[in-house]
């Protein structure tokens, strides 16, 4: 009757012991405590919240629940990056392998998209051939080759946290910060990384609404990572519309690989290099944040960046020819763009919406493990604080369906919204912390 | 996905709608809804509460779960009562033979004890041969032949309501008030009853430690009661020390034939009649309260309601002869009397601890279904504010063994309190919502 007991203090707002958390933890993830008092538990959490040594005990016992990569003898130090999700976000793709082709190690184990948020590995399997399933082995091996690994999750890492995830999923206790931190934190610590970039999102196209709650997360991560001695630095991003153009597997791809070749937008080219950036301060090659940003720029400028995505695809089996020539990328069906019917300036977006309009034009997924159409999405032709002409491009919707293209293109100009005075442009970034 | 969205709403403190609760309640009582979606929402509605409209209707959707006993053929008015649990609460035994002596028909399906508190069906099996599980043809005959019934549930009422619990009791999800209130009147709706009585305790012996809880309790009992038209009224009861003097299912059998007998203890015969008195005046006998009182005082004084007691042990299979002459019922092994060491008032005791005292010399249960020895108990010779003097009796233990004696005997000391000023004696009644 323990867990009762562990339930009952949670519930009374008060604070679980190290112990009872590595009872709770263990126990669930060898089947010995059933679903319903862990999601009793789960709700009790995310109602009554956790003080920080809470969310560092649960992390760790999360840890513990299954595997940690030791990567000890691939490299001195091994840098590892982790976005909250959003619409858009293609910067693993561009930050990663100018990191890489700077001297740093980054081998990541990427995720999947859900919902309105992408997932690196489906994008990287927009490329013909390329292989998410690399083995430790693998994994290991090609991260001393080449410095860059961009993977699924091969290792047995931090198991109780996906039954964990499977269970908040169907009992509404996802939202949680502990929950969230210690889901996060468990994995990113279990790969074996030295070093822990954050790119924090807050907005429209983020699970984080506010930027309060997305400092509050950033926080709590920046300090159990530094708990169990990781160098961890946040950036907290906006997420109020698509990151750079384009949303939609191999069209993201496409625009990555123009952003590696010196022809990228703005946006995702400067947002890139402030991760990569971080990334190399964080893993010592720098002294500090600008010179890594100025490092990495000098990757992308030289072209070694882009040859170190080929040296990626290469490696993990992809058909090199389409990063050389990405016209080659079946296009969809029906490409149509939207053009404005007035002139005026482009207000706001909800992006979480032109997320879902490209999870319905099938270039995404609602439930875990439904397949994916890797030719449809949207590319934006505004962004937030650009005036727009009237008949001037507003967004092309790639779909392989009239009807799908139809229901694109309501959503997506449902989602848009203009007025007839100016308004500033975004920010990339709200705040560092580390 | 219905039901995540349920969880949702309460979660983030929104008020469900009537649909929504019916489809929880349904879906779980036909194993529909798994029981970790149940647990989740059940903590959400504990931490963030329920509107009158929510309870009432939760309470409603528990009553369809299962069957409602029609009642309407055997009298024009049927009435019933509920004690949310306590120590020594013996009331039923009393105040219920008065009420239908007085010529109004009282058909009660009791519970059995848990924990500290004591349940009305294990001290009525204190009779040799008392039978509890008649069916509802026995019920109903039984009614109308000589107007009163106490046995335990025999038709399948509100069945969601016993998956519920069952459910709470493992998830630390027992205290809250909505779930506490729509669990008993399911349960009283579905029974048929036109008006009922609820003795709502509060204090060391009570399930509720406070007034403000109790009087909240009471308030969203009598607000569902009138929802669906029947009369109800609460009496906030005191519960800092055991009802009576007698302990223990035998022992409190006994002081409720001497109650009956004219020579019960003053606060048990005292609270009897108020419940009484109450149920007369919501059966319509009786112009008011005090009216109620004094017809069910009568009732006893007459000897009617002893007679109608005798009448219901022989109905039910008992052997009288324990009714007529209550020393036959077998005394415990070890019988001890504890004196006061030093003189001084009682000004305090711990009424759960004597309640679990009882239950570890066996005459209750920690767990559901466990077994019972009807013959031990404790009896106390003071109650709060009482003057004692040095070697006058404190309490009596009735028990079966050396060891269980004296961990009672410690257990009972160290759950009273001593001063050397006088305290005022408790009250019997705090309040009476209507």
């Amino acid at each position: 009757m323990r867990i009762v007991e562990t339930i009952e203090t949670k519930r009374d707002g008060g604070a679980l012991s190290p112990e009872a958390i590595e009872h709770f933890i263990a126990g669930y993830a060898r089947n010995e405590i059933p679903d319903y008092q862990a999601a009793a538990l789960l709700m009790a959490i995310l109602l009554q919240g956790m003080t920080d040594d809470e969310i560092q005990a649960l992390t760790l016992a999360m840890v513990r629940s299954g595997e940690t990569l030791d990567l000890s003898d691939v490299a001195e130090i091994i840098v590892d990056k982790h976005s909250t999700g959003g619409v858009g976000d293609k910067v693993s793709l561009v930050a990663l392998p100018a990191v890489a082709a700077a001297g740093l190690p980054v081998g990541k184990m990427s995720g999947r998209g859900l919902g309105f948020s992408g997932g690196t590995l489906d994008k990287l399997e927009s490329i013909p051939g390329y292989r998410v399933d690399l083995s430790v082995t693998e994994f290991k091996d090609q991260l001393r080759q080449i410095g860059l690994v961009l993977t699924g999750q091969s290792a047995n890492l931090a198991p109780a946290d996906g039954k964990l995830y499977a269970l908040r999923d169907v009992t509404g206790t996802v939202p949680s910060l502990p929950l969230i931190v210690s889901s996060i934190m468990s994995k990113k610590i279990a790969a074996g990384a030295d070093a822990i970039v954050l790119d924090v999102k807050v907005g429209t196209g983020a699970f984080m609404h506010t930027l309060d709650e997305a400092v509050a997360l950033a926080r709590a991560m920046v300090q159990v990572g530094r708990s169990v001695d990781r160098r961890v630095a946040a950036h907290i991003s906006d997420m109020n519309q698509p990151l750079g153009r384009a949303v939609g597997n191999s069209l993201e791809v496409i625009e990555a690989i123009e952003a590696l070749s010196g022809e990228g937008p703005g946006d995702l080219v400067s947002h890139s290099l402030r991760i990569a950036g971080e990334l190399l301060y964080m893993g010592g090659l720098v002294e500090g944040l600008e010179a890594g940003m100025q490092r990495a720029g000098a990757m992308i400028e030289s072209g070694a960046a882009l040859q170190k995505l080929r040296q990626l695809v290469v490696a993990q089996g992809g058909d090199v020819r389409y990063v050389d020539e990405p016209s080659r990328f079946l296009p969809a069906e029906i490409v149509e763009t939207v053009v404005a019917s007035d002139g005026g300036y482009l207000t706001g977006m909800e992006a979480a919406e032109i997320g879902m309009a490209v999870v319905a034009l099938g270039g995404g997924r609602e439930k875990k493990g439904a397949p994916i159409d890797h030719r449809v999405g949207v590319v934006m032709h505004a962004k937030v604080g650009d005036e727009v002409a009237a008949d001037q491009p507003l967004f092309t919707v790639h779909a392989n369906y009239e009807a799908g293209k139809r229901a694109a293109v309501a959503r997506i100009q449902a989602a848009l919204r203009f007025s007839d005075d100016p308004v500033p442009s975004l920010p990339l970034f709200y705040d560092r912390i580390a």
